[in-house]
């Protein structure tokens, strides 16, 4: 049996706030009954909330008053010094005083970032953390790292997310020795800038299982069970998939609605249409890692619904049953340790 | 009436080479009938080929030898050293000497670039050459550039990318006063790099329609007209679309395919699924140009049927047309001066 875990959920943060972290948190908690949470907010309005909904089993699930909440347009900077008792800024401090194991939030992520790696900081040997997230695959799916928190990287930093990502594959999804590849592009001659290549020689000489060089689209084919790149060109890869998709979407929606004929092919086309919009569902996929901290810490998308809000506790939980932190720090000291025998 | 274009057409180059290259050329030349076309490569083997096909109008289309091919692995460096009888190389010679107006390869990129970039050199004011081509969007379409041509770019390229965009924009979809979105991602703070913050002041400074900085979705939106990124971030954008619109496309097969009842609703959605496949067919949008030459040069994809290459063709008879490279050259230099006043 595994051991209870206890999560910190920053109610106030994303779109929506206590309206889906309160639904969400509920669902959580009827899934998994050695689960611990902390609504961290504004306890009114959480009591107020909580009032309307059937409560599975009250002492899981505790409230904790924060005065303050992070805008989701506030300057990282900012929020970090003067939104001390915020909810983002609480439920981390729950993590750092050891009464969470866990936090998540859907709040403003520069700042969940900047807060996060000031209260917790980051693993030794780790320089700057790294958000994560598993990407659909044809087989599978791919974590792909950094996704937006570091926008220039040195060679130094690619490795370190290059273990990082073994390490939770390896820990999530039970897969030993996992496939890394490193983002660049096709040109011979012109390919990728200096970090890409040291960064390439770096994880050569590593025990890791480095593939080698792979492109974007290798992304969504599950060959590879990590893929390495700086936050800014992760954050382009995701942004152009998520863009692509809602074309498609929109495209094939326009197609079965354009005649009487096509609506009616359309009706024929929908329950196998709608299970392909489960399968691929972003909801299932939410929950962004913030990796390289000591302490787990989960980033929801902002527009998520109860559902992915639900998921990404669920993603939480896992990192901390599987404890992510420590083996990312076991791994980073005995490949550096190995770089230096070397 | 249109003048008559002449375009050089790289023969051997590509994964099918001649086999699409001649019956492209015979579409082509069908459809359009003032359009020359000179195909170069290995002449018994294109004269072979050509037998195989009725020629429209065997005045319109001319025969040079080369006797060497680019190699599509083939380092650039080494191509333009030692392939200089190839068909790519004279392709783009004749361009240089006034006998064809524009030249069209499937073959190497990197190569083509470097090849190009010898012989026809870059226009005044344009450091380096770009590769744009138009992606799908939800209204219409948008232009990207660069897509890997240059992994490293300063602010004054990226300028100059915007510049020759917007040209091509207005050029060949006539629209006034183009809008021009710079890429980067969403985090406050971390905003992009240091030459994407200094290009975003040098394009506010000018009389362009720049609109600000966009994200890599919505490049599929069709809300800007062109979107300007470094070339690694460009092609992994590029690169990451293709991806997901494989992954979803084999998802839809799959759905389609699971069992008798989910077939029958195949057979239903059929026409409709391959009515929206011909309107995303990468097909229909296949020519990439490199902008910045004095000449038009268009890249094809490498696996290029008959029908794409054909496109291809079509993209270099409009920029021909519409002049694109003297517009460029005139546009940055009016541009340049309007910087010195101020």
């Amino acid at each position: 049996m595994s051991r209870p875990v206890t999560i910190a959920l920053d109610a106030m943060g994303g779109d929506h706030g206590p309206e889906v972290v309160v639904p969400a948190a509920l669902q959580a908690l009827e899934r998994n009954d050695t689960l611990r949470l902390i609504l961290v907010g504004e306890e009114g309005l959480l009591r107020a909330l909580l009032g309307r909904h059937r409560v599975p089993d009250g002492r899981r699930l505790e409230l904790r008053h924060a005065s303050q909440q992070v805008g989701m347009d506030e300057l990282p900077s900012r929020a970090l010094r003067t939104k001390k008792d915020s909810s983002m800024r609480r439920a981390i401090d729950l993590v750092k005083a050891g009464e969470a194991d866990a936090a998540v939030s859907a709040g403003n992520t520069g700042a969940l970032m900047a807060i996060a790696r000031f209260v917790l900081k980051t693993l030794p040997g780790i320089d700057r953390p790294a958000i994560i997230t598993a990407i659909p695959a044809a087989r599978g799916h791919t974590h792909v790292l950094d996704l937006g928190a570091n926008v220039d990287c040195t060679s130094d930093q690619l490795f370190q997310f290059a273990v990082m990502g073994a390490v939770l594959a390896e820990a999530v999804d039970g897969v030993a020795q996992p496939r890394v590849g490193l983002l660049n592009i096709g040109e011979e001659e012109i390919k990728g800038n200096d970090s890409v290549k040291e960064a390439a020689r770096l994880l050569e000489g590593s025990s890791l299982n480095y593939v080698g060089f792979v492109e974007a689209d290798d992304i969504f084919l599950g060959e590879v069970d990590v893929v390495v790149c700086d936050g800014f060109t992760g954050n382009v890869a995701l942004k152009a998939s998520e863009g692509t998709a809602k074309l498609i979407s929109a495209f094939l929606r326009e197609a079965f609605t354009r005649n009487p004929l096509t609506r009616l092919a359309g009706l024929c086309a929908a329950p196998v249409l709608r299970a392909l919009r489960r399968r691929i569902d972003p909801r299932r996929y939410n929950g962004a890692s913030l990796l390289g901290l000591n302490g787990t810490v989960i980033k929801s998308h902002g527009a998520a619904d109860a559902l992915a809000f639900a998921n990404a506790i669920r993603i939480a939980c896992v990192e901390v049953e599987k404890a992510v932190p420590e083996r990312i720090s076991a791994r980073i000291e005995s490949l550096l340790a190995e770089r230096q025998v070397v």
